[in-house]
């Protein structure tokens, strides 16, 4: 056996210099409770939640009274009344038949796929978030990834399949380029070939639909049966976890055989109980959603304007191209230089060739953050003009 | 098309009929506060911590003055100073080089595994974990599974391997069967033919070693740079989440490729806080594990004084095999009458005709519990005389 290297740590040395070259190492930078001070456009706190003192007195409630831990798989003594009462808001919420409470969106997509698509087809947008690519990979289903966007494609292979069953898989706004899914196409055809098409409104929850009730909400489709939806409850709704909605006959395939959510520790009651208020206040404050796409469209028209590369956005994500991983990486910088966080993305978060600034809106921009952002894309656009 | 059923809801319905006819079904059984005054012998808070004041202050503080959630991704805005500071103490307290947390045990697995066993050879015990089975699907390695405690399995796997590189991953204590992995043995072995070895010590830390450090710890191992720990924040520690140990150039790999690292939101600020404080309460009471241990061994003696098919546990989990699921479900039910609240497994989370109660000790088990123990224990073998 001289052929196998006795050093196992060697091959990942070379694979991080690999990286390094390409521009692809990724460092982490830990945030100060403030911020730095930056506007943050970076986050997933789409409706400036997460620092809502109405949720951390919540959050800190419940950790007195239920404990900081939830002690166990959602089967067993992961199950708290809190976790059954924000399965009932989620419901109400969004109209869904059900509702099932994970601590990741990450793994109530691996549940909703893979338990539902097991051994059948499996279709996916070729723009589709991580999480449901690994749920394909693990649903040991025939999964066919499809084209951005091409419903026509999703339709033939659906007609063509010789599965008895059939899931189509979208996410509802894409995470990075920030447009919406032909959700309505997709459902109608979905219908026509007797398969189920899951949504992910990971993106879209609090941002989109009436009072921020989602894409799905939106179409009048929420109490569809053939349509199942993952939320997360990580972003608008300022907390942790996700969560599947969906019919019964659905909840109950996703208790009994879903392994992340089986296998998994239930949520911790403090992410439960701020999640829940969120969804409290976005009742009470229903005028939010709005505010978010208004400021994603501002700031899109304002790099538009200064002629960046950028997009229309249906949501609040507002991405702006700026090809290679050393670019996004410069841009970032630049964009912290005059005060503004912004995320960069670089492959495999995006294809080769499609580095950028992601920049999310939030509800609660003001006029001063705007200002500082019309400045840091100024700047982005003079380094891109330079470049 | 004429074969394709039109109601997709259809097959779910069918599904679910079978799994009630083999007595498969789940049902959610949402906890009040108290736990209806059961005694807890069905939580993984071995500790007791998750209802620790000291635990529901700090993550109370950590709402408020990070905010409820972490926002985005670790690599965005979702890693604050106290992710960092939970890094830096996880490295101290187990000895590890690096440490790296993620917001779910389950994800973390599917990272350690999947982006060190990619492409290679990723040898899996028998007995692991649901979250390890899925991480090696992910590898897109090959995959092959070797028999429970198997070391001659593993190392001729090992020895007759074509690929460059390859993982050995194991539990450290099993999850349900409670009992340990040969982890010198495998150690050995992996080190012999230039392996990884992961370890998951979900059930060992807080439990076994010097004052808690885990299995790999006890061995002397804590520094060697071919083993990699995964942990679980969620069990000993009393909170949510998990974390992976491991050498620079581990974390590196994990950082940079991660699937389920980049593409989730890092754990809520309240949730390492909680876990920060249990690792510091571990550090000034040493003898809390020692606790744990004796309590398992107390009541798996009571179990084999009674007739009961039990394990000799090497943390934890005392498991007591009633063979079929109805058994195990009636048996729960026995304990529950009898002011005990044990864990009830079935297929899929064990094999078929292994069907069990799994009993968790608790450092904090008094002896009032221990006599609803008994007497609940009592019940349960008179139960499986009379069946």
């Amino acid at each position: 056996m001289e052929a196998i290297p006795t050093d196992p740590l060697a091959r990942l040395r070379a694979a991080t210099a690999s990286r390094s070259a390409a521009g692809l190492r990724r460092t982490l930078r830990p945030r100060t409770p403030d911020d730095d001070g930056l506007v943050d456009l970076a986050s997933n706190d789409y409706l400036g939640l997460a620092r809502d003192p109405r949720l951390a007195a919540a959050a800190a409630a419940a950790a007195v009274e239920w404990g900081t831990g939830s002690t166990g798989s959602r089967l067993v003594t992961g199950s708290t009344q809190l976790h059954a009462a924000l399965e009932d808001r989620l419901r109400e919420f969004t109209g869904a038949a059900g509702a099932l409470v994970f601590s990741s969106g990450y793994l109530a997509n691996l549940a909703a796929v893979a338990a539902l698509g097991r051994g059948g087809l499996v279709v996916s947008d070729a723009g589709n978030h991580a999480s449901i690519v690994d749920a394909c990979r693990l649903s040991r289903g025939r999964v066919v990834v499809t084209p951005h966007k091409d419903v026509e494609a999703v339709e033939k292979i659906l007609a063509d399949r010789h599965e008895d069953h059939a899931v189509v898989v979208t996410d509802a706004v894409f995470s990075v380029d920030g447009d919406l899914a032909p959700l309505a196409d997709l459902h109608a055809a979905a219908v026509r070939h007797g398969a189920l098409l899951v949504v992910d409104e990971a993106h879209s929850l609090g941002v989109i639909g009436k009072g921020g009730r989602g894409a799905v909400h939106a179409l009048g489709l929420a109490a569809d049966p053939s349509i199942v939806r993952s939320v997360t409850l990580s972003k608008s709704l300022g907390s942790q976890g996700g969560a599947v909605l969906g019919a019964p006959e659905v909840i109950e395939t996703l208790v009994d055989t879903g392994r992340s959510f089986i296998f998994d520790t239930g949520l911790a009651p403090a992410c439960v109980a701020a999640a829940l208020a969120a969804v409290d206040i976005l009742q009470i404050q229903p005028e939010l959603p709005g505010y978010v796409r208004a400021r994603a469209h501002e700031v899109a028209a304002m790099a538009r304007d200064l002629g960046l590369e950028t997009n229309d956005p249906a949501g609040a994500v507002v991405s702006i191209v700026l090809g290679a991983p050393e670019a996004a990486l410069r841009g970032a910088a630049v964009c912290a230089d005059n005060g503004v966080r912004a995320g960069c993305f670089r492959p495999p978060s995006v294809p080769v060739g499609r580095s950028c600034l992601r920049l999310t809106a939030r509800a609660n921009l003001s006029s001063d953050d705007l200002v500082a952002i019309r400045r840091a894309l100024t700047a982005v656009a003079e380094m891109k003009v330079n470049a």
